[in-house]
């Protein structure tokens, strides 16, 4: 640790995030409130270990393994298990299967939690995208089957512990993957999972750019295809939806199901102020494993903004692990997508650099023990309080306070001042304090 | 996600730790203590990545590498950069270290942070030791001069957090290095930071093998390690210490200033219960970075838990990352190494398995909107509500909420129970209840 030493200047590492104290108190709020709002639905927090064995992320298939950032013991000796078969989780659902597997015997169900944790996703840093991020799931598990119900109440909070945050409006978009494919089925596709990969590039491609990958790639009929991209624009903030899909004319026992549910979870939605919720039959989500109601939500006021949630329901959680049938239903927030754009954007208000609510100055009047009681006292009503360390000018021990952003300085009464003082730094104003009884 | 495809069977990572959810309540109730406590000081909140560069890492020189997780990204493709330059943080001193020299002129000084994250060694597993963990760490840095008021305020704070945790008494055991190096200087020995590693095993390898290290191994004469050997039989609640130091005769100005500022500690320290703070001139800490006042905090009543925290003084903490001169102090916590011990050994009371204070049963004479309208009011008054999910019997209702030890449970008003009714889980009593009023 001597002065002598090389110097290596560290740089920032791309894809990594990393805030000063005053960004960090905003964040830090913001995932209070989260929490706060998760439990305020009685959902129980859990963490996993940041590392999952390569075996149980590969399990669940798909081409997940390419994200993935392995582990390696850097002094490892030959021939000795080097942390090898061990890799960071790259989301919070291959955990809580692996989760409820393993400890299937301990768990109530329906099983509710609620997980917030870092993930790490190896993406190459020219993409400017994070390589570590923050995630906030919920899920609701059971046994052989969930209540309907739960695809009401996992947008109902999610809605709720979104607009604790400063992010303006929330619209969140439900369809049910059933009524997809089961109005493409009806309508005699042969390729529905393909075809709904297609149509669900809407966004990105447009409607005529869906029309040509329909008819051009997949062999649809026009007039079939035509159909495909009708569908993708009914949208209603109400049960009105069904009416409209119904309309078709499309004769099929799982579009039938499908409206039902969506139906159920609009009534039970209805309750919400208007315009939180949509029905949205454009809304497909990319993962396979949604076999009913899925959703997306997007921030009303800025609809270039990438998808601040996303989620659920699957029919099986666990299937790689285990025999038991466990579907569920749940929601994943973006929290470091959204945060960290919005501090980029310059969209987040800043405030102070620490927690302090009071400064207790130190004047060579005051000795140490009387700002130190003075300091407890305060505390004991649960004030947030920095003693200043050093008996310097009442200017710098300002100036410092200032800095930081702290709102007050109190001036504990001593030999030259009978009765404690409190300055407000925002007006100036100094006044008598009462110890017992102040406020900040 | 199908059940047809093969089953994995997780099974647990060693060294990883993972609680169900009832244990979790415990942990981030102890957290919330932690950060609580840290934050009443005015100590902001700093989060750095999990990863550093492996040159960061490698920078602060020792054999600390021998521990590090490099990552490597599974799916890198010849030639392309695999994540190689990067492993996972081993403690917070790096980072915080690192994180200072890199936004120098954007923070505050003296800075106050604490840290509460996850740090990761590569250990074997066989040692049965923790791969991954949690550390609380607060450190003060400033320029040029870190104000030895810090070296008190450190150990006060982390005695007020330790007192917030279950776990019975705490004492903090306080030395500065400059009275063993200055003392053995005096004494004339030659290699002094051997003979303190020797000393410091005093715990381990008892007087007898101190003895036999300091003549053996270093060639110092009996009559001289005799004297390393009483010097750490000194102990005081007081400054009674210093007394019995000068004693010996021993006439060194390095011995004299670790004198005067252990004192000055003790001093500023005396205000707080007997003994919770010991100065003892046994404690040396192995890190040879410490330069001045040192700590260790043991449980007080159980003399063989390992330490629960420990920390001290440095000159420089930035010092192979800028030219800037940093000192500074800091205490750090082994919060997962003394939260895992307490589980294990079911030292930890157990109660609910949700955050859930009153669950909200869903009966055949309400309607879901009564039962939503219901919880939301709860819920704005602040109270955890879980809403049962189904018309299922009362009894079945009955049964998960004890299950999952929820302490309330709500009826509803409806058609055929003109007023709320809550029954309180754990008397069996049940009562109306004012739904604007009711607290659980």
């Amino acid at each position: 640790m001597s002065g002598k030493q090389d110097i290596y200047k560290p740089r920032p590492v791309s894809g990594f995030l990393e805030w000063l104290p005053e960004v960090r108190l905003v964040e830090q709020r913001w995932l209070d409130n989260i929490r706060e709002a998760f439990e305020a639905y009685g959902f129980a927090s859990i963490e996993t270990p940041s590392v999952e064995e390569i075996e149980v992320l590969a399990a669940k298939g798909g081409d997940a393994d390419k994200e993935i950032y392995g582990l390696r013991r850097l002094a490892a000796e030959p021939g000795e298990e080097d942390g090898g078969r061990l890799a960071l989780h790259y989301d919070l659902t291959v955990p809580l299967a692996r989760y409820v597997a393993q400890h299937f015997g301990d768990l109530v169900f329906p099983f509710k939690r609620y997980q917030i944790q870092r993930c790490w996703r190896g993406e190459r840093p020219q993409e400017g995208r994070l390589r570590e991020f923050m995630q906030c799931d919920i899920d609701v598990i059971d046994m052989d089957e969930v209540s309907l119900h739960f695809d009401a109440e996992i947008p109902e909070m999610t809605l709720d512990v979104l607009s604790r945050l400063d992010i303006g409006p929330v619209r969140l978009h439900i369809n049910n993957r059933k009524i997809l494919q089961g109005f493409y089925q009806g309508l005699g596709i042969e390729d529905v999972v393909g075809a709904i990969r297609i149509a669900d590039k809407m966004d990105k491609i447009g409607e005529d750019g869906v029309l040509e990958g329909l008819v051009g790639e997949l062999d649809i009929p026009p007039v079939v295809a035509r159909k495909c991209v009708e569908l993708a624009s009914i949208k209603s903030d109400n049960t009105g939806f069904a009416e409209q899909v119904r309309a078709f004319g499309i004769d099929n026992d799982l579009l039938e199901a499908g409206l039902e549910e969506l139906t159920f979870v609009m009534l039970e939605l209805a309750h919400l102020e208007k315009g939180t919720v949509l029905a949205d039959m454009s809304i497909a989500r990319g993962f396979d494993y949604y076999t009913g109601t899925v959703y997306e939500g997007k921030l009303a006021d800025y609809p270039d903004f990438p998808t601040v949630c996303a989620g659920g329901r699957y029919d099986n959680l666990v299937g790689s692990y285990s025999r038991q049938k466990l579907p569920g239903v749940g929601i994943s927030i973006g929290f470091s997508r959204i945060f960290s754009k919005l501090v980029k954007e310059g969209r987040i208000e800043l405030g102070a650099k620490c927690p302090t609510a009071v400064m207790v100055a130190c004047l060579p009047g005051s000795s140490r023990t009387d700002l130190a009681v003075t300091s407890r006292k305060l505390r004991e009503r649960g004030i947030k309080v920095e003693m200043y360390h050093e008996a310097k000018s009442v200017k710098a021990q300002m100036k410092y306070a200032s800095r930081k952003g702290i709102p007050y300085v109190w001036f504990p009464a001593n030999s030259e001042q009978p009765e404690h003082e409190v300055k407000n730094m925002d007006t100036g104003e100094q006044a008598v304090a009462d110890i017992e009884t102040w406020m900040p």
